[in-house]
């Protein structure tokens, strides 16, 4: 299998990278490059029982389903995390995620962290999440107000809840700054490339390469 | 602490970066690339019973010292790794390591699979062990072949060797397949990049930014 550089890989089975922030840190931005740049990783998609916008398209935004069809996925463990909000359900189904894993691709999944420790909790050896932090309180303010998509006290209540949400960091397996863009992303970039070299992710492919290799 | 591209990035515990390889793989060539751009990386300098040549420098390329001290610190748990190689003994002292993994710098440990087992074994928390592999046997003869220091029966006992360190693949948190050195190299530098923004190493700092963060 060869990357995109030309340079050798080994056939393997994929990262499930779960980014984490509070709102404002850049989770959203950072996520947006990474999928645009790299061509092996793709985005989880949930399923949800809220009715769509019409801003939204139904298998790119979300699944829309019925909340019958949610309780029998829930209870038949298709799910890998889910949560109630606002009397509506949202979920991350299972079989997708491991159809991408066995076919060498990586899936990523922008959720908090309540989300992030379910998932970890139900595929511990193929997570690799991520926790990104903004430089400052005052950063944080000035992002969200900067990006104009919220009231002032919905900007209030986010802060408040930036400041339990960060207190999570130790769920995750690595922690970024993003005080720079180019930077954070480059961490993340590094991050997933280390990843994707881990032996246990590549053991079934280097036994046939180095059988080929003393062949 | 702010990184050479001026990212921040926060206080952390050094990275044991072990790279093992057959000869001819590549693993020389790479580390000395590696230690020449990084300036937060420095190579682990062993001590040896065996005479210093004259194109050697005490200090640089080994701490040349006599058998009896080499006993004591072997005996008083100072050796991360030894071994005897014809009547004289290597090891990598313990000391040095510790005081670089404190201020933050990380060290590299160009070592045989055997070394790299012993500093996993001493120091399982901090270590993150590569494996490099050439891309085929010809590849890896042509190599030595190439590189001219050897006489031929020597190449062909690296080559049966190599055989064999090939096989302890399985011991290794990372494999890199070096077909192109700059691919390699950028492999090598993201797993660098990756383990020095893991939980655990900074674990010690981010409490403290967390504070500051909400304070």
């Amino acid at each position: 299998m060869k990357a995109t550089t030309g340079h050798e890989r080994l056939a393997r089975r994929g990262v499930m990278m779960v980014i984490s922030s509070p709102s404002g840190a850049g989770k959203g931005t950072l996520s947006r490059l990474l999928l645009e740049q790299d061509k092996e990783i793709e985005l989880s998609i949930s399923v949800t029982t809220r009715g769509r916008r019409p801003s939204e398209i139904d298998g790119v935004h979300y699944h829309f389903i019925e909340k019958s069809h949610f309780r029998s996925m829930a209870e038949n463990n298709e799910l890998l995390e889910w949560a109630e909000v606002h009397g509506n359900y949202y979920g991350t189904p299972r079989a997708p995620v491991e159809k991408a894993l066995e076919a060498g691709r990586d899936v990523l999944f922008d959720v908090d962290w309540q989300g992030a420790a379910q998932i970890r909790d139900r595929m511990p050896d193929d997570v690799a999440a991520i926790f990104i932090l903004p430089p400052s309180m005052a950063e944080l303010r000035s992002r969200l107000t900067r990006r104009a998509e919220d009231a002032d006290d919905v900007i209030e209540k986010r802060l408040v809840n930036a400041r339990y949400e960060i207190q999570e960091w130790t769920r995750f397996d690595y922690v970024v700054i993003n005080d720079d863009l180019e930077g954070a992303f480059n961490d993340l970039k590094s991050i997933l490339t280390a990843e994707r070299l881990k032996r246990e992710r590549i053991s079934n492919s280097v036994g046939g390469f180095i059988e080929r290799l003393l062949g």
